[in-house]
């Protein structure tokens, strides 16, 4: 096997072939601003969707559940500023007729048709004017831009990518967009994400493939462990490419745009300056890993300290002794980038103002070796600052 | 049974009948800071203890697990400021260390003393100022205020309390004393608890009430979830009230003063201005119940919410709902005090200067009811406000 795998200039969801997007505005956010948008690809595609582990699930996720049955899809329809979540039998109806008006507007089967929304929960969908805006709606395979700027609630930039793959057998494409923490009126932050690519694969393995990577992406970051009823991650494949993708390289590149994505949503977090990248290796397990840098990036006490500029390397030890992970204190390194703070379980005399210099920067790198097996996995947050309260605790109404 | 409880006015950990207590400074806080002390039993005490989770144990919690094998204690020595926590085979020296000095100034066997300490992380205990503080020290039975004092960091007041119990055929007293998520220089916050009996109570069912009684308060409370290497709650017995006491007026007794002090420690979190309790009713068991209490009352994005008085109940749900508990959501019933915000999952209209109103107050309950069966919990925590950040995102330097 011998890929490539290249960024592509201004890449973006609709960025693979055969993909058009639009976006408009319905007044659900402020006038003027874009809150409705459509994905369609102009052939049926084979269809993989990850969604909320929450048990509380929005209307949207239930129908795009149902409507990925059959494994396939043709168009995405999402607003932001509602997230139909808690509106009971209402919502349900509420969300299957947005589907039906993107359905009839865009000539296929509303089973064809997955919808997702986010914004404040326990508000029904204002139909008919999300009715009017799908009528208005223009699609351009230039249009994957606006569409990532319409599901945008309080994030700071728009988020998206694609990627080229090229192999001896085959070239294809893999793009996306994603949304992050962020609200118009204060409330739980929903985590969008839509993939899309021309190679040709199996619903099995396209399902299995994007499982895999949001295990090692969207599943690896935390703004501060809350999940929202309405997380999504839907994942289209035309096959217009042509010939089948070999599975790796797939895998790689899908991977790869996943991680990326879910790096913009945590260096995004509301409130925060910082990105952290925590990488747990020598673990008993790959899962054990993957706790113990879940639970120190999470740590409201390592945020605080990240966000300070702090070299406070006591409280990320603290938090790997209560992740679950199996340690050995008289083995624990680590690391702050290549600084090393603690060598077998003992601190170690470090240059504070190296130290301090390192936590001035935009990412900031921890390392934790266990020094007990083979074990590794690496998870993303963001620093803890006042801002986030401040945003936080603003009256929803 | 037919007995009493009843606060004993200004009681605290040395009103039980024949303990003693003394403090004093050492500089391991500010000049004239109490930051050493001595809780003394006359006689030998059956002791228990239930420390902390964290796999990284600070030297004094491993000291005081070999110590209670034979379950008995006759002193604890407690200093603040340094935690004696990753500080490897040194620590524990130390640790054992300071047990032989407390021992040889009150005359017991090395064994018979317990240790404690909270502050920072990684620093070795000075013992040689230790040394000279234990000498220094004076015990008497009006000391247990003094000791609330010496192991306070930046608790805002000193938590203490004791009950008399009276029945037909006993009478004896339960005392406590505790500290909070504090610290000196920001570190990890410590939570110790020491409590005192007269009650004559065997070994065995001492360690189970404990365990009990901590499940039911200390475990019930978070401030932002992190554990810390040193927590520590020992409950010391001396049966100077004579006849043993009534197993389930104990029980009883010991669950009201440790949830006071929890109480206490929840309300006084480090930037703390509200108290939240959290009720779940109807839940599957009570395991579910306190599953979900605990994570409702852990979330930041409720937390926030109450700080900034929003009756954002899309929070608390989309909390219940990650949580793990089992619901239904067509269930659900929601309540902030007695004003219904959700009843059978969907939202009710209610008046939000009312809810305003409530959430200004210096205690928000809480209350979900989840309509499946009998399981119930209640959980404690407090509001996340922007100091909460500026504390732990100061320079530990």
């Amino acid at each position: 096997m011998n890929n490539r795998i290249k960024p592509v200039p201004a890449g973006t969801v609709t960025t693979p072939g055969g993909f058009l997007a639009g976006a408009t505005d319905t007044g659900l956010k402020a006038k003027g601003i874009l809150d409705l948008g459509v994905l369609f690809s102009e052939v049926p595609c084979t269809a993989a969707g990850v969604f909320t582990t929450n048990k509380i699930k929005a209307a949207p996720v239930s129908l795009c559940q149902r409507h990925l049955n059959e494994r396939r899809a043709q168009a995405i329809v999402v607003n932001s500023g509602c997230a139909n979540a808690c509106t009971g039998e209402r919502g349900l109806e509420d969300a299957a007729e947005v589907a039906r008006l993107a359905a009839r507007k865009l000539g296929i089967p509303p089973e064809d048709v997955l919808v997702a929304s986010t914004g404040q929960i326990g508000k029904s969908l204002p139909v008919e004017r999300l009715r009017e805006g799908i009528q208005r709606l223009t699609l351009s395979p230039l249009g994957g831009h606006e569409l990532a700027k319409a599901i945008m609630t309080t994030d700071t930039f728009a988020k998206e990518i694609a990627v080229r793959v090229r192999g001896e057998n085959h070239e294809f494409i893999i793009g996306g967009i994603a949304k992050g923490a962020g609200m118009i009126h204060p409330e739980l932050a929903t985590m969008l994400c839509f993939l899309t690519t021309d190679a040709a694969v199996g619903a099995d393995f396209l399902q299995a493939a994007l499982k895999k990577a949001v295990d090692a992406s969207f599943n690896m970051i935390t703004i501060d462990g809350d999940t929202s009823p309405n997380d999504t991650v839907i994942l289209l494949a035309n096959g217009l490419a042509g010939i089948g993708a070999e599975a790796e390289a797939f895998q790689i590149a899908l991977e790869r745009v996943c991680i990326y994505l879910a790096r913009c949503v945590a260096r995004d977090g509301e409130g925060a300056t910082k990105l952290i990248e925590v990488r747990v290796e020598g673990a008993h397990t790959d899962a054990e890993a993957r706790l113990a840098a879940r639970t120190i990036v999470g740590s409201p006490l390592v945020k605080a300290a990240v966000h300070g500029g702090d070299p406070n390397w006591g409280r990320i030890i603290a938090a790997l002794g209560r992740s679950g992970a199996e340690v050995v204190e008289s083995r624990i390194d680590l690391y702050l980038d290549n600084l090393c703070l603690m060598k077998g379980g003992l601190p170690l005399e470090f240059d504070e103002g190296e130290a301090k210099a390192m936590l001035s920067l935009a990412e900031v790198p921890i390392r934790v070796c266990l020094n007990l097996s083979q074990g590794e996995a690496t998870a993303w947050g963001c620093d803890l600052s006042e801002e986030y309260v401040t945003i936080n605790s603003e009256y929803m109404t």
